[in-house]
């Protein structure tokens, strides 16, 4: 249903039916608005936008994520662009404006007011990545000293304008955070009683140069829909909320998934991201990848006059690669995974390799029997057994190589989901065909 | 630090050193004790539990997954054990007892309250990983035709037992669902004014029977802290919370990113699993595509005269089955993701492998370079000529094959993330080998 009407969409952009856009628009709320011009070629993005109303515009807008929301921007005239500024999040128009291209930043930055400018200003001073650039600053700040009856009246005056007020930091005179109340505690208690008597002193709180990924799982593990944030000396500076958290997740969620096949991340919309821009993100590994890959190439020179000599040892050169491989890529996933949830740290490393050790060995005796079996129907019996005991130690192999990597990677502060199945695969394909000859020439003693 | 700290509580229970862990309890917050116990062998993780205060039992116990809770209670007495089971959120409760051996579930339910139990027995009724398993029943409705003073009242009287305060269903006579109010829009606005006028009626909503993955992406669009859940006839009948949307999402997440390996989810720490579990996982597949990989085995026997004239052609075989497999782990995983996050849609499908049928071939163009150089240096220049062709087809081939599997899983009603790289990569190992030993042939003129 959605599928089709968004169809029409394009069409009607074609066909100019402007009562058509303005009809579908208010029949659909601002996220699937941004879905639908997401997906759409670029040059007609800007006709329905334009036809938004003024406040869905700005929601509309936010949906978007930066590549797009710039190529709106570029359509508008200055005044729509500088009163679309205006009226967005902070943490939203500085995450913007410091991806935007230096030309669309400066117009940007020019036609803030000077409150906004400066708030935009302390957010884009925070590293890219780090909590800073999510958090908003916008929130009701109550001190520890008020009554809840008060701090009601201070949220009702300034709730408006806050991103949040389910979460209300709590401060002492330095402005330090004390901790938080949430606004349903202040609900239900009695109107006399004192901020300082129920304000949660134990909530988990993050610096503003800590990463933003990490802030994110820890909401979800406190089960917070806002994380205070402070600087160096403990200070409240901002707020980070679920929904900043949940797209964190989601996105590095998305960048290990790339990451794990070798790929860069892109950003943008899949539907309208450009040939070179997905080959672009593609084939830095893959060319990596490639060049280690000769390797195999070295390993099976050495080999050529065994090759020679019996030929049938090459029918199992993509069985016993390729089945190294999937092993090593599972032991992998297993592990970034497990790292980027929290559930294996480095000091895991020993019990980790012993574990996928003898979960590699498992395996392997069981893969073994069936290239057994294949083996000897189609081979002499000596390549078959070969075969065999092969498999069980690349299985092994693999698995201990998979695990420890991304540990290892870790230790040296490299990104884990870096060691992706491909680079584990091409390292085992290597190594495995070392283990694979080795053996096949003791067995047939050439 | 808290490393250290976690050896030190498995060595305290070791010691039986009861103040110590106390100690330890009482420094940290429910989920990073949750954490510890998870990671800890079964036997011990009773002990700290016992030890906590009553509150902050059922707080870390929360935190726990499943198959950890069912541990838990395994270690306690009936009182205990019922006392935990009385005051969870019966939307954990439920999960709880869906997933715990029959032995476990008929005791916790016989010890319930009749309310309780009658809450747990609806949500039981709905489909596994759907919306009505996650959902909590316990919110505070409000009809529409209330004063917002008075739903202030209303939120004050009973928001004590409820999940969640922020977001408020608004019911009509029948209960069926009119929207829903924010706490803080009530908070702001005059104690005259009505619930109705100031309802958000077009808010989404879900089914209870639709799946919960869905929905939990959907808050995540719409950004909503809790999203209103209904029955078949628009009847509010529970919420589902931001925290539980973080968890399907995580879950989800994890569950795509194993199956990108090939390998099955593994409920449970990873720390904590056993060996034969994980190996378990991950079998069914490697067996599979071990089965599939003799595919490789048939073709090259296929080619096994020509193999014999030119031994070299072997030497080559990895590079061009590993890049191949890369190439098409790149597509099927972005499609996969895109897939996931909403991006792409089935009917994108000859859009979408038109789109990688560009990106394979100049990613293959780019390393059938170096590929060429690489077998210049070591065989006769006619291998290394079909070695480079062969690139440009199989990555091709790779893409096209990666990108258009997961669109027609899930055209036929399989879930897309079983099209893994692993199962991309075997498939085009097979037909990767046909292309190069074809085109051998020609080049060579054999």
């Amino acid at each position: 249903m959605a599928d089709e009407r968004g169809e029409d969409l394009t069409q009607m952009i074609v066909d100019n039916d402007l009562t058509g856009i303005r009809l579908w628009l208010a029949e659909h709320p601002p996220y699937e608005i941004a879905d639908e011009l997401e997906r759409m070629d670029a040059r007609y993005m800007i006709v329905p936008f334009r036809l938004l109303d003024k406040d869905r515009e700005l929601e509309v807008f936010e949906e978007l994520d930066p590549v797009h929301q710039q190529e709106i921007l570029l359509g508008l005239r200055d005044s729509a662009f500088h009163e679309l500024l205006e009226e967005m999040d902070p943490d939203d128009r500085a995450r913007l404006i410091g991806e935007a291209p230096a030309k669309i930043a400066t117009r940007a930055l020019a036609g803030l007011s000077q409150a906004e400018r400066r708030m935009t200003a302390a957010l884009l001073g925070y590293p890219e990545e780090s909590v800073g650039r999510y958090m908003t600053p916008e929130t009701v700040v109550l001190h520890r000293d008020l009554t809840v009856g008060r701090a009601l009246e201070v949220v009702r005056a300034k709730g408006a304008d806050a991103e949040t007020v389910y979460i209300l930091p709590v401060v002492d005179d330095g402005r330090r955070l004390a901790g938080i109340v949430q606004l349903s505690d202040l609900v239900v208690s009695d109107d006399d009683s004192l901020v300082k008597d129920i304000v949660d002193v134990f909530v988990p709180r993050v610096r503003a140069t800590e990463p933003a990924e990490g802030a994110a799982r820890l909401m979800q593990e406190a089960n917070l829909v806002a994380l205070p944030v402070v600087d160096s000396e403990e200070r409240f500076v901002g707020l980070l909320t679920f929904d900043d958290a949940l797209e964190l997740i989601e996105a590095a969620d998305s960048e290990d998934i790339a990451r794990q096949s070798a790929a860069s991340p892109v950003a943008g919309h899949y539907v309208s991201v450009t040939v070179p821009r997905l080959a672009r993100a593609r084939v830095v590994w893959l060319l990596l990848l490639i060049v280690a890959s000769t390797l195999t190439v070295t390993v099976l020179t050495h080999f050529e006059a065994t090759l020679e000599q019996v030929t049938a040892l090459a029918l199992f050169i993509p069985m016993l690669t390729g089945t190294g491989g999937n092993v090593g890529s599972q032991s992998a996933t297993a592990i970034v995974r497990a790292l980027a949830v929290g559930e294996v740290r480095v000091r895991d490393l020993p019990g980790v390799a012993w574990k996928e050790c003898r979960v590699g060995l498992m395996l392997g005796c069981v893969l073994a029997l069936i290239a057994l079996t294949v083996g000897l129907l189609v081979v002499p019996g000596g390549v078959a057994v070969a075969v065999a005991i092969s498999i069980i130690a690349i299985c092994t192999w693999a698995a201990v190589i998979g695990s420890t990597m991304p540990l290892l990677a870790r230790r040296i502060g490299v990104d884990p989901a870096v060691v992706s199945a491909p680079l584990v695969t091409t390292l085992v394909d290597a190594t495995g065909l070392l283990i694979y000859f080795s053996v096949a020439r003791m067995v047939l003693g050439i």
